[in-house]
Formats: structure tokens, sequence, C-alpha cells
């Protein structure tokens, strides 16, 4: 099978852990524990988030010179070296040696149109007091919003369109390459209004689940997985009648109502991914992964049926 | 033919610029624009340094947090996705859409005994009054060297041994697809000294023009390009004497003395590789790119031969 697995932010750093290379390192070789059996058996793709990764690297960036931050899209260049070197590092030791691997940046192309563009909502970097939120809004013509009693910078995250290196991707798989790409989401890119042939950076952060769903439609994978902290999709989470969802169909899950915050995004690709492709998705904790695809773990989306299966 | 190119430190910054993303972008899209007549007609890849950006990274790590600072390989990598991602964007905007593009990761191997380790000369990250430079000796385990009237970190340089990801290049290269990759000399790597299957990340810089030389080789290329400053190798530099190289044997020219520091590295890099493959080498100016190419600018290092062509 063509396997896309999309890691969880908590694949590469745990909440509350100090962000150093080691922890993150610590992780990774988690993650890769998880991955090694099915990059034996399957065509794999590995994608994975950025989020902590870009909020270090812009209060460095702030640390050493206040005015003069590098953008997000670079930001996002850089962290899919970083983190897509720690990965292929940690993975390639548990491989035979001759298992190919491969890194490869990844731009996609968001819509500069996006209504995204007009009310951004993705928190990026540290958190300030209102007036230094402020100053820096002036300044650097950010967006500021609240942030539990702190004040943050925010920006669009629109909708991704196009992967420009799926062909790269794909031609790696055909010869049995290990792909890490997409990392965070791809890094933005549109076409500029007056020049529809000129593609530049755009300071916005793409949904990593979003981008990795179209990544695995564009590669026509037979399975989508999606790792997170919880081992499952639960109806009423949190609540006494809570139940794990083992299995549903695309078009009954993605009538029911979850947390716009947590699981609903991922829900929501996973419908996708399973309508438009008629091939699985699935949602479910790194341990579990070779259970996952098994169909023995998680949740797992069909693109047909009639019934909702629930666990414990 | 298959052409690898390796861009010169001057290709990203120019000597006293501020290293801000738009100058580094500006640099690209010039060095761009020598690239995009030769991706036409030719399988390209291109190599490229980091030093400043290398040290620009750990000068905002310290800035950050003085006592957790990135190591080196991860640094290469961020970089490696840095420039990788400014030099795929600008270059992809003078090219037909269909040009695919890969910008790849690259683990170079290097040996835990070789001698560079004994004697580390590279400079890397901001210069330090002598008193913290021993501060930071002392706390961080570095070794500093004098430079000019300051002091600097200096670590080794170690022979580049082994490309990891010399396949997928080839793959990429077999489709068409122009490749960067094995920025700033490769991310060095080596296996551990107690586990001969663990790949661990290095202290260490490896010199572009080295690696990409044994990129060359590996990719059994047609031609290897090294771009610099000055457009050709000149015998008796800088004197009255001086005297431009058209072109010259291996043989000849790798007994002729060069500035260890500047020239001499890339000239041994050149007969290195025509004597190991047959195939030409060719040192010269960005700009004249695609006259080198045609053997009608820069220096051209021939596997035969029995005569050195000076020019003007």
């Amino acid at each position: 099978m063509r396997i896309v697995v999309a890691l969880g932010g908590n694949a590469l750093l745990k909440r509350g852990e100090p962000m150093t290379t080691e922890a993150q390192r610590a992780n990774v070789r988690i993650a890769a524990k998880a991955l090694a059996p099915v990059a034996g058996q399957h065509q794999l793709v590995i994608t994975h988030g950025n989020g902590p990764q870009v909020g270090l690297l812009a209060l460095q960036d702030e640390a050493y010179d206040p005015d003069e931050n590098a953008p997000l899209d670079v930001l996002g260049a850089e962290t899919e070296g970083m983190i897509g070197y720690m990965i292929e590092q940690e993975l390639g030791n548990l491989l035979p040696f001759e298992k190919p691997f491969a890194t490869l940046l990844t731009m996609v192309e968001v819509d500069g149109a996006d209504p995204a563009f007009k009310n951004p909502t993705k928190f990026v970097g540290p958190v300030y007091a209102k007036a230094e939120a402020d100053r820096l809004a002036a300044d650097k013509g950010w967006v500021v919003k609240p942030d539990g009693d702190k004040w943050r910078r925010v920006v669009a995250s629109p909708e991704p369109k196009r992967i420009f290196e799926i062909r790269p991707v794909k031609w790696l798989l055909e010869h049995g390459t290990i792909v890490v790409c997409a990392g965070g989401g791809g890094i933005p890119t549109m076409y500029e209004k007056d020049d529809e042939r000129k593609l530049i950076g755009v300071e916005a952060v793409i949904d990593k689940d979003l981008c990795s769903e179209l990544l695995a439609r564009d590669l026509d994978a037979d399975l989508f997985v999606m790792l997170t902290d919880t081992d499952a999709v639960y109806l009423d989470w949190g609540k006494p009648t809570q139940r794990a969802i083992r299995s549903a169909p695309s078009a009954m899950l993605s009538k029911m109502p979850f947390a716009a915050g947590s699981m609903g995004p991922k829900v929501a690709a996973a419908c996708h991914f399973a309508a438009a492709t008629g091939h699985a998705a699935a949602i479910g904790a790194l341990p579990d992964l070779s259970r996952i695809i098994a169909g023995e773990a998680g949740t797992t989306v069909t693109a047909t049926g009639s019934e909702i299966v629930y666990g414990s």
C-alpha cells in the first residue's frame, strides 16, 4: 500500500517540554520506532507539524534584532530542513542501510483571495503584553489578538490549493524511497497579483492536516493516517457518555459535531479524503500506528458503508 | 549533459551586505538568471554555501538563550531548507511551469578519525573579545582561535566520504528534475563509535566545493562547475605578471601553487574530479555560466592534454 502518515505535534515536542534539540530528537526517536515497521512493508510518506519550531525561530530572530524578522515562508522552509533531517536520520537508523530516503522541501500554493486573509486566526510566535503587541502591530503590520490574558500575532490559515513538488514525490515513491515532505503544512506561496507567473512567499500558515490530505489525494494514497494525542475519535468526548468511534463512513461522520480546535479539522480532512478517493483515512495515536493500518486501532473513515461502529 | 553547479558564497550574499531575507533573495534572483538557460538545456544539479547563514542562526540562538545552541548539523539542515527554498522559487519563476524541481536535504558521512577533528580550522559564528571567547570555550567545549584582533569559534572541516541521498538525486535527474542539494557541503554526520549502525550529527562543517565534487563524481556528471567571484583561475594572482588560465590538464594544474584560503581548494577539487572521472571541471564567475559550459569563459580543467592555455 501507499500510505501518507501525518505526525502530530506531540511526535516532535510534548506539551510543556523545553524545545531543545535533544528533547525533539528523543521524541522523533519514539516516532521512528512506530514508523519503522510500516516503512518495511509499504510505500511511506511522512508529513509533520512545525508550530512550536516556527515560534522559536521567530523568537530567536526577535531577540537578535527586533526589526528584522524572517518571514513565515522562510521560517517554514527552515523548519522543514530541521525537522525533516531528524526524522530522516532517526528513522534511517532503524531501517536497513539500503532503504532510500528523501526529505523534500515542499511549496504549496494558496489563493490570495482566500477568505482566511480577511480573518487571520492562527496564532504564531510568542505572547506579549497588550501595549507591546499594539506597538508590534503598528510597526510590522501584524494583526494581534488576545490569547488568554496575553496578546499574540495571528496570521491567515488559507486552504492549500496545489503542492508543487508532487511529481518528484511520486517518482521517489516508485523507487521505494521513504519521503518526508509537506512539513508544517508546506511553505505557503502564491502567484503575485500583477504577475501571474511570479510565485512569492506568503505570511501565512497552512493547516498540516489539510495539506497532508491534499498530498495523500494527489499521490492517490491507499490510506491516509493522521496521528494525534488520543487513540481514536470520540463521540461526546469528555462526557460520561463518551464512546470511541472504531469506524464510520465519511458521509455519516462528516455530519457529526467535533471541536473546531482539536478533532474537527482532522475528521473533516479524513472524511474529505475518503469521499474524494474511495480509499480509507484513519485517525489515532502514534504507538498504535501498525494496528491502525491493520484496522485494529484508531478510527477508520471509509468511503462507503452505512454503519458507525463504536468501541469502548 | 549532466552538470553540477556549485554556487559561490556571493551568489547568496555580497560581502558587507546586511543578511536580510530581501538581500539574499535579490542575490538568488541574479543567480537564477544565470542558471535558467542552463536548466533548459541540461540535467542540472545546484549546490550552494551556507557560512554566513549558519553564523546568523547561531547568533540568533545565542541572543535568545546563551546556553542553548542548536548544533551545527541542525543549523546546517535549517539553512538547506531556507536557501534551497529561495533558489527553487526564484529559478522556478524563470522556467516553464512544467519543469520539475526538488530541493533535497543531504546528509554526508565523515570519518570520526579524520585528522581535521584534531586541528579545527573553520571559523563559524560571531567574533568575541578574548575573555568572552575563553568563557564560551570553557562553558561549551568550543575551540576558539584568533580571527584578526577578535576571537572566534573554530570547528573541524573533515573530508566528505559519502552522500546518503545520492540515489534519489539520480532518480530525480532521470526524470528531468532540477535538483538543489548538498547545500553548505551537506549535513555532517558519522556513525557512532560504539554502534556502527547509528548515524549521528557532527559539530563540523564540510567544505562545499569538496562535497560538490564528491556529488558530481557520484552522479557521473559530464561537467562540474564551481562559481566564484573571479572570472577564472589566475597564475600570479594580484601580481603584475598575473595571467588567466583558460584551460589546463589536471595533472599540470594540480602541481601549480594557489592560495589555500581562496582558489587552492577549488583548483584541487576541479583537478580531482577531472582525473577521477575523465570529464571536465570548470571554475569561473556566475554571470559567465553559459559561456563557461560552452568552454568560452572561465578556467576549464581537463582530464587529458599536455598544454596550459592562458588568456589575457
